[in-house]
């Protein structure tokens, strides 16, 4: 018998991903459209997004059983002028809506020089990140923001949770692949607080305020009397009203008190509204001497002098890079009670459960 | 005789523009353009950006003197796609490049949907929500940023210079006009902390840090000793960074160590660049609907519960609309020092002071 600690170690991309892909298959999913997600999900789990990747799975396979997510989404793409396209995702998993989404919007600035793509009756879709990123990888500034999926920030100065950590992200092409900056307009998403909470960690002060008295939160396990703080004070909270209103409002997609909990709420359609911007570099300059300049402005800030106790210096992507890379060698450490769950969940739907897929992959 | 507080009483906006236009005609500017940029500057002292107001007429009338500034450029429009520009100012006012960049964006964008206009050899244009607000004032939503004219941040775990406060700005149209979002990726700008030194108040921690040790620096007098700090930690600097490549770096403009400080020195082109993008709303939703709904939302937010001791909950281009209104109404005030160096000014160029011009008005 394998212990405990064998089991929970790093697991290969492959197994994770063919278990995602088996479990959204069998609780639903066209085969091709169970892949693609698998694929997505996947990818999160291996830049180092473990919060948006197979940790979600047991979360999506509840949905998709409570009639949450539209299993057979009818995705339709509209091109409402020569560079704009809204599509409607049919309430379908917000990967699929935004992958076409992001294809769409590549095809068009290949055209016309920009596209903008925006999106509504759509869901979750992972990390931001990973949309910015497609645009990059075809030679393309990439902008990518979203309304997310659960309010847990207030407006600045308020204390009601009626904003989410509404994430920005953009990249864009460079010699050593895409440069992907994913920021949540919020100091830490709300997946850092559980962690915390999950091992006893105090929060630094500047992460929660208590919405009753507005004092710092330190506690972890207080988090649901607490808001997350944005980035910057009133910065990162307009930031996060004007990304949401645009994400959201503009492809008529929910927005402040109209948001749908999806950790609460497993039926309700959630109206998720995004947007994804490509724009052509070469529009601009040749390729080639775009990466290479970006090549060597970023080599000057990563060699330039640092503060006293700083390592090395990381810029934006950086971290994703790395993560990937090892992970891609070493396997994804999945934490033992997850590994657990998604036994649990893999039992229940009848397919074969991690364990086996990476001793498959080991043979 | 008039006494010292008289003097430097509230002015009338419209004695400031006059001014300006003046002094940037008897500097050597074209007098249609003379009068644009009036117009523009004049706008920032409206709207509460001293730092971008007449207060920059003096070094303006240098730089044009020193040969920093193109008096007369020939600002080129590239249009080199379906949906883009690329607009070289010819080392002429950014104010002038920019205004014909943001017109070139909206009228791209009303025939295609959306548009994206890169700016480089342009300078200084103000702040960064003067043209956000432009598309946003012709129903459009307007993304705007810019490489800062100086670098005053490192990036994030460094001690060199390397970034500027490379603003981001994001305006669209509600019911009651533009709303606008103009942020900086530090803190507080280097505007601030100047102010700071001139009024000899502390400055509080988390603003700068010395760059020899990474300590907080309090006396706001030791700041050519320090660095901005960016907003979020390494994520406002990821922002600055993203945003000076794409507009510096892809429109062919300065970034990092190619970035000339512009308080510094008045003789060099800085070719600075830009980005501004306009987005047409009624391609995604009906325009009335939009604004309808931005109104109801923005109302929720103002409306919502709010922190104890906190009076009001001020959203993005509150400040804004609420000076606009109060200074237009009551004039600009303007620090005594600034009237004097500015009544220099008019007597070296020979026009007539700002306190000549605001009886004129008031008669």
């Amino acid at each position: 018998m394998q212990s405990r600690q064998e089991r929970a170690g790093p697991v290969p991309a492959s197994a994770i991903r063919a278990l995602i892909a088996d479990a959204l298959a069998a609780a639903g999913l066209p085969r091709a459209d169970a892949e693609l997600c698998a694929e997505l999900m996947t990818e999160a789990d291996l830049t180092g997004f473990d919060a948006h990747g197979v940790f979600r799975l047991p979360q999506y396979v509840r949905r998709l059983r409570a009639g949450g997510f539209n299993p057979s989404p009818e995705i339709r793409v509209t091109r409402s002028a020569a560079s704009t396209a809204l599509v409607d995702g049919d309430n379908g998993m917000g990967h699929l809506v935004m992958k076409r989404a992001a294809d769409t919007a590549v095809a068009i600035a290949r055209e016309t020089g920009v596209a903008w793509v925006g999106a509504r009756r759509s869901n979750h879709a992972g990390p931001a990140g990973t949309y910015a990123a497609m645009p990059a990888a075809q030679d393309m500034v990439g902008l990518y923001a979203a309304v997310a999926n659960a309010n847990h920030m207030a407006v600045w100065g308020g204390a009601e949770p009626l904003l989410g950590t509404n994430p920005l992200a953009i990249g864009l092409p460079s010699g050593a692949g895409p440069v992907v900056l994913d920021m949540a307009t919020t100091v830490v998403s709300y997946g850092t607080i559980k962690t915390h909470a999950l091992n006893d960690r105090p929060l630094p002060e500047g992460w929660m305020v208590d919405t009753r008295t507005g004092a710092p939160i330190t506690d972890a396990k207080r988090s649901d009397d607490g808001l997350l703080l944005p980035i910057g004070g009133y910065k990162g909270s307009g930031l996060a009203i004007m990304l949401g209103l645009i994400a959201g409002t503009l492809n008529g997609a929910a927005f402040g008190r109209d948001v749908v909990d999806f950790n609460a709420d497993d039926a309700s359609a959630t109206n998720t509204g995004h947007f994804i911007v490509a724009l052509d570099v070469a529009r601009f300059l040749p390729l080639a001497r775009f990466t290479a300049e970006v090549d060597r402005q970023l080599a000057e800030l990563k060699g330039s002098q640092r503060l006293p106790g700083v390592d090395a210096i990381r810029l934006p992507g950086d971290r994703r890079r790395d993560c990937r890379a090892e992970r891609w060698r070493d396997g994804v450490p999945l934490a033992p009670a997850l590994v657990a769950r998604l036994d649990r969940l893999a039992a229940e739907l009848g397919i074969a459960p991690l364990a086996q897929r990476s001793d498959q992959i080991a043979r």
